[in-house]
């Protein structure tokens, strides 16, 4: 449907179709945490992403937002703390527009020409408008290998200065272009913790809008103990025990900060690693 | 070393410094299919990528070609042929150059504000000039879905027009904002060939330099038999028995066309998924 303009045209403006209501980039969320949404109507003149069409044929609809309206920073800590509350349909929906959203907000621009770009495909592309240059682009996802490392029965975790307090999660870095996962895997470790590993597995993964990634969960063994952290990314990197990552894990379902350390919320695909890990 | 400008300065400038000799993002090569390596000073005034240093300490580099030398469209079938025959470690150090090069030619404008940007970070990174911008820009790893998918002992092949004559390979496709892998692999078969699949699981990645990709392939078992090509993207579609794919992939290892299709080159992750699939 992305290729039919006119379809599209007939779906945003059919008076049932939504708009999910956003402020900047971040959502606008009811006492309850569900996303808000309104008319298509509300958008104004901005572009519209196409979200999607429901059972009843019903398409939802994101506008980008104005260029002195996007505030595109870096997710604030009341957005962290929302993520862990908006039930997870909600987080899907939210998660893909933020992503395309924020993609199209930071693409304004042809980076082949420099030439301003227009909006095509429901949001799935944008287009150069100069004629001689006529370059599509399209919404980036960035691939990020994020790792359990085990080692003689121990979890490697790591502290990064913007954690909440107490916070230690899984490892994570960017794919670079001409590597492997596995490659990748092993140079983030090397980095930031200064450690070998071996027997790199891939486990599970999530799309991560913050600003657009893909999340590849993995597990790799240690082939030594002693860290060297790289200051530059982390506070503090180490190992803790079975025992501890336990402790830990049971305190996040009730809500708390464990004993040796906080662990992350259960949306973020580190909770899985951890529990895949626990559970052997 | 990347964010150390006087050490890579000092790299470029020793004597013994390499340079990877282009044309344009293409690879030149001597008549055996090694890559051809000239001295840093060839490269003049123009923007200078690290590839990295060897163990005797001496730095390669490549030059992003001027805007007039950019023909930077798809790989052309003599490069596909060229790509068979380069060795492993040539292969990797070039895909690297062409994924990273390729990327810098195609955005010397800042995508947020239009200004021009400049190299930074020996090539792993890109400046707006534009003091008020100021974005900083990463080189693009797009990560793409590639399976093996198999329903009762037979494997699903596709064709694309440009492939060579009586190709046949595993269907591929880039993951989307808002997926995971398992939701990518799913969308992508079903899109390409109309079919259902499940128990998507993953099985091996490669980088891939056209233009800067991570192969993630998977392998998954289709719910039903009954195709539905898209004939935007496929010429063809079909499944292939157990027998037909290996008879296919003995020919490539003698560097023949099967009989039922002629195979992927061991060089593609679509050759390892095959692979993979027959030894079960």
């Amino acid at each position: 449907m992305r290729r039919d303009e006119a379809a599209l045209q007939a779906l945003a403006s059919a008076p049932e179709a939504r708009l999910l209501l956003l402020d900047g980039i971040d959502p606008q969320l009811t006492g309850d945490g569900a996303l808000v949404w309104g008319k298509v109507a509300q958008a104004g003149d901005a572009e519209l992403v196409f979200l999607g069409v429901d059972a009843e044929g019903v398409g939802s609809f994101a506008a980008v937002p104005r260029p002195e309206q996007s505030h595109i920073g870096p997710a604030s800590p009341a957005l962290w703390a929302a993520m862990a509350s908006i039930g997870p349909s909600d987080l899907a929906i939210y998660g893909l527009a933020r992503s395309l959203v924020g993609w199209h907000a930071r693409h304004r621009f042809c980076p082949r020409c420099g030439s301003p770009t227009l909006l095509g495909k429901g949001g799935w592309q944008r287009g150069c408008v100069n004629e001689v240059c006529g370059a599509d682009h399209f919404p980036r996802t960035d691939p990020v290998v994020i790792m359990s490392v085990e080692h003689d029965g121990d979890l490697l975790l790591g502290r990064q200065p913007r954690f909440p307090v107490h916070r230690y999660s899984t490892l994570a870095g960017f794919v670079e272009p001409g590597e492997s996962l596995e490659e990748a895997v092993a140079r983030e470790i090397f980095e930031e913790a200064g450690i070998a590993v071996e027997d790199v597995r891939f486990i599970a993964s999530q799309p991560w809008p913050f600003p657009s990634s893909l999340m590849l969960g993995c597990h790799a063994r240690a082939l030594s103990r002693e860290l060297t952290m790289d200051e530059s990314e982390l506070e503090d990197v180490r190992w803790f025990s079975r025992a501890e990552v336990a402790e830990a894990m049971e305190a996040r379902e009730r809500g708390e900060a464990g004993v040796a350390f906080d662990a992350p919320g259960k949306h973020a695909v580190a909770w899985h690693l951890m529990d895949h890990w626990l559970k052997g």
